[in-house]
């Protein structure tokens, strides 16, 4: 069903079929005073009937999440694929009769290229090629490759203490990660270990993938680069192939060619995407919601980040369809530029610092499309009770739990780490087949299930009113938090 | 623990550890007379024993899975890999005291090229890249690719309805497959499809991926080809790839672009790998096991066909440290070229073709490395009453089940039809996750459970040993019947 933007502005939303909403008293009883305005006032009832029953049974969720990820798919930072996100996003807002802008970034912009890797010795049989794709920010190794012995370690203290014979070796990370809880344990082996393994003269990394599982699949993700020390090449290894050498160094040295053609091109120009649904009553007070719209090369990005901006987009689209907005300012962004290099969230913080004071709570949506479980807030004891009550209406989805956390999104690292921070919340997700699919070639629209997708959308479209429509404001945590 | 062959032919075997065997009576109670030969016997009850007790606690199956998958790896018929296979195989006979020699085949020698395809059109933010893999026998095309219009079909059936529409198309053959149970349903899309779209006059062909699971992971296997119609390139496409595209058909036309540079080289000389262990008294009554030592040349071939092959090598290594040989002889055959000719079962039934009568039963190993759990046989009720009583040692593991099936390995087929074949046996295997990984890059070593593997060897060195042992002969199946 589709409805255009000045039908959705006039309010035709009595004509639509809200099966969760049939139950209810009539619109007309629904112009409730501020005192009425409690977690089980009817107009809070007829909010949830309308969010939760529409993202439940009308929404748009999933044919969004498909028009993102068949017809743009693939869009990191600087692509064609990132730009046309962009505008594709701007104009859905739009259509939705939710006002929206744009706020400049400028991005990295780094390109794959050619990439092979094979194991050169020992001998063995054939030609035994390796699983392998670069990781974001990697350097480009010679034309035709380099080859150079394998070093296994599994952490950066063990690298670290090996000092010079790092050099000129191709050092590969191993880890045991088995579950998604593993991931914030290895995450620091991609993201820092190609550096530190550069600093100490290394040829090249090879990163085992932060996988949950494998077909041969590479992980690709951030290696972080440091302008003082010459970057190097690095590549995720399947995990497959990174236990296959780990057998093989067992019995002796083993090498490995490596040939990466990506390349690292000026900054390129990006926008944030920001959309607003402005308060009726307290407009200066700000609800943010994040997800980024950015996605690694090698998939549509369906599960990383389209469930994300798709569940943000419809959230807004329901908002934009009640008749009354809630008492504060819902505003989303879509961040650009998440996956390698968070310029995007930096951005906003920047932009935005002078009404850092108006974000009353922050949220964001990174996690996939997975059912929703239950929330966090770093804001202690005192946010937890006062928001517990509102969050009611979602006990039969499972996920009314509420406790504290400080959970929060990448994108919303800058502005935590700001005086005055808001309030962290967080939609823990069920995410136990996350790490199945993330920064790999396989994230794409089969992985996500429709019903999670729309009860998790229906939990933040809930979520958003009723810390926007709330008497007390969330309160602001006890000092200023770095995300992890 | 490893042996010398001397040693293993001089018994050395009670020195060994067997957990199994503790209870069993001393070695000297168990010359046993033949009529003592029943499935309650000492004698038998000591065989039990040492097959199973030894699979289980003191096996190299799974080591020797290590050296076949690492060592060796890849091995399509007339690849370097294969040739390597057919050495390692001889060799650990050898070595393993089981008397082996090699009978000639000559096999079909293909070689994979560059592959890539991608979405032409419609016009997408970005490039689409497809993954794909040439099919085996595929032909190239031409250099710089094919791009055609892409026609959807869903049966060999529907495909042959469309007659001229077909020109110049690149054929998509679409499948629902969703379990294991479903491959035998939708085979023929991937055998005979492409060969049925170039007769009608197609471009190429595109195969949905036979498989259960996909992580962007296109599985290969041989389509069929006729030289009286040219060779058109057919290629498997990742199911998330293949359900792409029906989403974008129901838009509009689809193109793609595909390139192959695969190629069909003269064919090669090979070997199959014949060991045995002659039967202390009916040695001309023959119980044949039969596994393929060729793989496709995506991965290390662990679980198509690597586990067949070790799980026959520990029953032949087993039956060879018995103080007393079973009643019959018991031949392992490790066919080459099951996966893209035949060839080797093919020459196998015609070299033996003058002692088909002296075989009883046969039985191929090549349904991967998953749990035992029951039998079958395809002679009749007779030949599971016969048998029914010996597998009582197997039911702790849980594969002590028979019933009458026509299963059989695709080795056997040519044996199976010629007049007298014997009876074919089939040790069912856990086999939900096996088309997970078929015929793809995923094929690995990771992907075999040792233990279930070693269950699994337990049960055929069991199983080989009493139908070589059980005082009647199986009986011969009706009439000969064409494996399936």
């Amino acid at each position: 069903m589709r409805h255009t933007a000045a039908a959705l502005v006039a309010g035709s939303i009595l004509s639509l079929p809200l099966a969760c909403a049939a139950a209810q008293p009539p619109a007309a009883s629904a112009a409730a005073s501020g005192k009425e305005r409690t977690p089980n006032s009817p107009e809070s009832a007829r909010a949830a009937a309308l969010l939760i029953g529409g993202a439940l049974s009308d929404g748009v969720t999933y044919e969004r999440l498909t028009e993102l990820a068949d017809g743009i798919g693939p869009r990191l930072s600087g692509s064609p694929g990132a730009a046309a996100a962009i505008l594709w996003a701007e104009r859905k807002f739009r259509d939705d009769g939710v006002p929206v802008h744009t706020e400049p970034v400028m991005v990295p912009h780094w390109v794959r290229g050619k990439e092979a890797a094979e194991i050169v010795s020992p001998a063995l049989a054939g030609p035994r090629p390796l699983a392998i794709t670069a990781l974001g920010g990697s350097a480009a190794t010679p034309a035709g490759g380099l080859t150079a012995e394998v070093l296994e370690v599994r952490s950066l203290d063990e690298l670290s203490a090996l000092g010079e014979k790092v050099r000129g070796k191709l050092v590969l990370f191993q880890h045991p990660m088995a579950t998604a809880h593993d991931y914030g344990e290895y995450a620091g082996l991609r993201s820092l270990g190609p550096l530190a393994a550069a600093r100490l003269g290394a040829a090249g990394a090879l990163v085992r993938s932060l996988a949950t599982a494998s077909f041969r699949s590479p992980h690709t993700g951030m290696m972080k680069v440091d302008p003082a020390v010459p970057a190097i090449p690095g590549a995720a290894l399947a995990t497959e192939d990174a236990e296959l050498i780990h057998r093989l160094l067992a019995q002796g040295p083993v090498s490995v060619r490596l040939e990466l053609g990506c390349q690292t091109l000026p900054d390129a120009p990006s926008f944030n995407v920001v959309a607003e649904v402005r308060g009726s009553e307290k407009p200066d007070e700000i609800v943010l919601l994040g997800a980024h719209l950015d996605s690694w090369d090698l998939a549509q990005g369906a599960v990383d980040d389209g469930a994300g901006v798709v569940m943000l987009m419809e959230t807004m689209r329901l908002l934009a369809r009640l008749p009354t907005a809630p008492r504060r300012t819902v505003r989303a962004v879509l961040f650009i530029n998440e996956e390698n290099g968070l310029r995007g969230g930096a951005a906003y913080a920047e932009a935005h610092a002078s009404e850092i004071g108006k974000h009353v709570v922050a949220l964001e949506c990174d996690i996939g499309a997975g059912a929703p479980l239950s929330w966090t807030v770093n804001a202690g004891p005192a946010a937890v009770a006062i928001w517990q009550p509102w969050l009611k209406p979602l006990e039969t989805l499972g996920c009314a739990g509420l406790a504290e956390g400080d959970r929060g999104g990448a994108d919303l690292s800058a502005l935590q780490k700001r005086p005055g921070a808001p309030a962290v919340v967080e939609l823990i997700q069920d995410g136990t087949h996350y790490f199945d699919v993330h920064h790999s070639a396989a994230d794409t629209l089969d992985k996500v299930n429709p019903r999670d997708l729309a009860q998790s959308t229906a939990a933040l479209a809930w979520g958003a009113w009723s810390l926007a429509q709330m008497p007390e404001a969330m309160p602001r945590p006890p000092a200023p938090k770095a995300a992890h």
